[in-house]
Formats: C-alpha cells, sequence, structure tokens
C-alpha cells in the first residue's frame, strides 16, 4: 500500500473511533474539517519512510505513529489559527475551525485530536507494550512543554525569546519526532535519528519563510506576511531571498548526509529530496534543485 | 504518607519536569499557576482511596495516575474559563489563568497540561508497561471524544442535547477515570469500579448545582449563576433545593452501596463520605449527613 493510503487509513480509523456512538454532532464535524482533506501529510511521510527505512517489521504500530503525529500537528494548527494566536481566517485553502464552526469547538477539537493522539499509541500499547510506550514519551517530549511545540509557541509570550529554542521547538520538534517516532516503530534506537529530523525542520522552517515572502495568500492556502505582522524571526528578513535560498539547499544536502547507514537508505535520501521539492517555493533554482 | 502529601507531591514532580532546562518562562509559570495550590484534589484522592482499597502494590503507579487525572481536570479548568466559554476571571479564589497571563498562554498551559497528562503515565510504562497501558487508554476515553470531558463540553455547542451523555462526560468522565485508574493502578479490573465513579460524579454534579444555587462568588471562588446564565441543565432548577439536597444523599447513599467487596472497603466508604461532606454546601442537613 502507498504511504499516502497507509497515512489517510489511519487517520480516519482514529477520527471514527473519536465520532462513535453519541458523540456531540458538531464536534465530530470539527474533528473530521480539521483532518480531512489533509494537506501534504509531511511528517508521518517522513515517519513511515524512516520505518521503512529500518525495516518496518511492525506496520500498525508505524500506522498509529504515523496517524498520532499527523494528529497533533492538526490540533496545533487548529488553536494556532485561534484570534488570540494568528487569528486566522483560512487554512489549507478553506476557513480555518474557529471561522468554518466557533471558537469553542476550535479549542475543544485541538484538545480532542491531542488526546486521540496518546490514545492510539495507547491502544497498540497491547500489542507492543515497549515500543508504544516509547513512542508516547516521543510524542510528548515533542509536543509539550519544556520543548515541544507548546513550548515553541509559548516562546512567542516572552520578552526575550532564545531563537534556538523557539526554532527547534515550534518548527523543528515534530520533525524530530517523525524521524525519532519512525525508527522506534521499526523497533530502532531513535538516537541515530534525531539530526535528520532536525535539518528537516530546519529546512522547511527556512521554505516557509522562503513561501510567506514569495508566495500570495490563494497560493499559500493562508494568510502572507504573519511573521513580520507577528514581529517572529524569519530567515528571508535575515539572508534575503539568495541568501535563504542557498542556506536552504546546504540544510538539505545535510539532512540527507545525516541519514544513518540502513537497508533503505538510498530511498530515503530520494524521499527527502522529493519533500523538499514539495516544501519548496518556485524560486531560485538552487533550492528547487536541492 | 498521607494522600494529599502524595497527591503534591506526583504533581509537583510532573511540573517540575515540564518546567525543567530552556523552557518558556511565561508558559512555565503559567503551569506552576494552574495546578497550585490546588482545590479539593478530589479526583486524585478518589483514584489514589480506590487503589488502597484494592492493596495498593505499586504505589508508583497510583501516584502517576493520581498526578495524571488531576493535570487533565487542570487543563480542563483553565480552558473551561476561556472568554469564548465561561469567561471566567476568578477560579479557586484567584485569577483565571488566561486573566492572569494571557489567552494564549492559558490555551498553552492547556494543551500542555494535557500532553504532560499523558508523558507522567507514559513514563510509568517502563516499570508496568500493561498497567501504564491501561491507564492512558482509561484516562484518553475520558478525557477526549466521544465520552470524555471534551465530548461534554462539546455537548454545550450543540442545538439538541443528550442530556444524558452530556453529564456523563462533562461532570461525570473524570470520577469513573479516578475508580477505573485507581482500580487499575492496583492492578484490579476496573470494571467492577465503574458505578462508584459514577454515582459520585453525579453527587458532585448535584451538589455543584446546589452550590452554584446557594453561595455567593467570594465563598465559591469563581462566578455564581453560570449555569442559568449559560442555559445549562441544573438539578436545582429542576427539583428545587430540598428535591435536589434529597437527591445527592440518596445518590451518595447508592455509592458506597456500589463499592465492590475488597479489604479496603470500609476505608473507601469512608471516605467517600468525607469527599461528600467537603463537596456539599452548608444547607439542608440531609445533605450534609448523606
Amino acid at each position: 500500500m502507498p504511504l499516502t493510503e497507509r497515512i489517510e487509513a489511519a487517520i480516519s480509523c482514529a477520527i471514527a473511533r473519536a465520532r462513535a456512538g453519541r458523540a456531540p454532532r458538531q464536534l465530530s464535524a470539527a474533528l473530521d474539517y480539521a483532518t480531512a482533506p489533509g494537506g501534504a501529510r509531511i511528517r508521518p511521510t517522513i515517519l513511515l519512510s524512516v520505518a521503512m527505512a529500518c525495516g518496518d517489521d511492525r506496520p500498525d504500530v508505524s500506522d498509529a505513529a504515523a496517524s498520532a503525529l499527523e494528529l497533533i500537528h492538526c490540533a496545533s494548527l487548529v488553536h494556532d489559527d485561534l484570534p488570540c494566536f494568528d487569528d486566522a481566517d483560512i487554512r489549507r485553502g478553506k476557513p480555518s475551525v474557529h471561522r468554518a464552526f466557533s471558537e469553542p469547538l476550535a479549542v475543544l477539537a485541538g484538545d480532542s485530536l491531542i488526546v486521540l493522539a496518546f490514545e492510539v499509541l495507547a491502544r497498540q500499547a497491547i500489542t507492543d507494550p515497549a515500543r508504544a510506550a516509547r513512542l508516547m514519551t516521543a510524542l510528548a517530549e515533542r509536543t509539550g512543554m519544556p520543548g515541544g511545540i507548546c513550548a515553541g509557541q509559548g516562546w512567542e509570550s516572552e520578552p526575550e525569546v532564545d531563537l534556538a529554542a523557539y526554532h527547534r521547538s515550534k518548527t523543528g520538534a515534530l520533525f524530530i519526532a517523525a524521524t525519532e517516532m519512525g525508527a522506534i516503530a521499526a523497533g530502532h534506537d531513535p538516537d541515530n535519528w534525531r539530526d535528520l529530523g532536525a535539518l528537516i525542520g530546519e529546512a522547511f522552517q527556512v521554505a516557509d519563510d522562503l513561501r510567506d515572502a514569495l508566495l500570495d495568500e490563494t497560493t499559500l492556502g493562508k494568510p502572507v506576511g504573519q511573521d513580520a505582522l507577528h514581529g517572529r524571526p524569519n530567515a528571508v528578513a535575515k539572508l534575503g531571498v539568495d541568501g535563504a535560498s542557498k542556506r536552504l539547499s546546504d540544510i538539505l544536502a545535510g539532512a540527507i548526509a545525516s541519514i544513518p547507514s540502513c537497508p533503505g537508505e538510498a530511498d530515503l535520501a530520494r524521499m527527502v529530496r522529493k519533500t523538499a521539492e514539495r516544501i519548496v517555493p518556485n524560486v531560485p533554482a538552487t533550492a528547487g534543485r536541492a
């Protein structure tokens, strides 16, 4: 089964369970809306690619891990779009959850998706308790405090921002989770896979800065110029478009070089290049060829 | 060690880990503020009391479960107080988290506490993977969708409310989690303990309705008359003060009768009576003697 099908099936299955029985209908619909149709599903794709590079001997565990990670990502988008944060009216080319439903339902949808992510992994513990426990610890570390995406968002409320900690947690954390969890799901040591995730996360941040600077709102599917508006650090502001594109190429080369020696090494390098093509806007050729 | 000391120590330990290293300071402070000083810690007290009635052979697991449950409860209070829900300025006699810090930090504090709750249990999986997995599944079921406190809050956005599902999930869910998780933590079957949790939850709901109707804001430590304001179902509105007090006595008697036969049965019945005294306002003597 192709990766995208595995990912969509795993997410649908989790959401279906959350909507079962006597569930409130609006919140059920909001969970669907927040998770499908998805974006590029980059994080679970990386997770499954790493799991396959490591042998993917327990595809059920890998699928659960991939869906859990994407559910956390979706939750973070729903909460980040709230009026008190980005106040974004559109996301993935359609109204954001609080605009399509309501602010209470957006808060609750985010909360429910976080819980669901851990529930998906907890249920996997019946068949493989050791891997499930490590997956949950890794996901929690990269989601909550002190170093996960909650911490990353939290840095934006600080009078003085630790830029390294900010980027590592805000954008990097779920990419690190992707490579760590892919390795864990296939019974491998996550330590060797952390650099790959961190570098992909860094590349994604620079690519996002380029997109934010160069594309219009319709193409982007969300409001542009948000970093400048919220005074957030931005690679284009610091290095210019050419400088940021060059930086992106360097990071991606580093990411590919960081892949640990494993049977699926070549396939994984191909996936990283393909992911790069998807995330990089049509700007200077140096980035596109990375 | 007395129960309260065990509970406070477990919560402090979890929060300390979430604040470790390079964490953003404001969000760190918000986590502390949202969890200490706590309220009556009723849910973790019930959890530990059930665990002790079941032998409490793994107190480390019980303590982790108790802190995880209380963290979820604290998270729910922080999010419920948000302007888009109850818009409450005070909680436990001090400014609510979004008033003391900010709305973004309140959303993030709630999110981080949810993640932390599952992280606490996941870390317990190293020593007892089977119990940890069951604890996480139980906690997720009673927190998220379709039947947890998120679902309960979600019912308030429905045009037509299923009152039974609403009460069971909104107030009952975390009390059911308390008795289930207490049993699981001590290696017992949670099925026999579900009724006790459900009945304590029902009693708590009626007691809360009485408090909401009878006490002033200073004594209550939160705004009064919220149910009437938000058009929520309320036992006093339905049965009157005397009727609701009588109902409360009956439920508590049923709760004590539902305690499964176990070595700590008598102690547990005493705890339920003591809890009832704590939650019941100084109103008709029928309730106080329950």
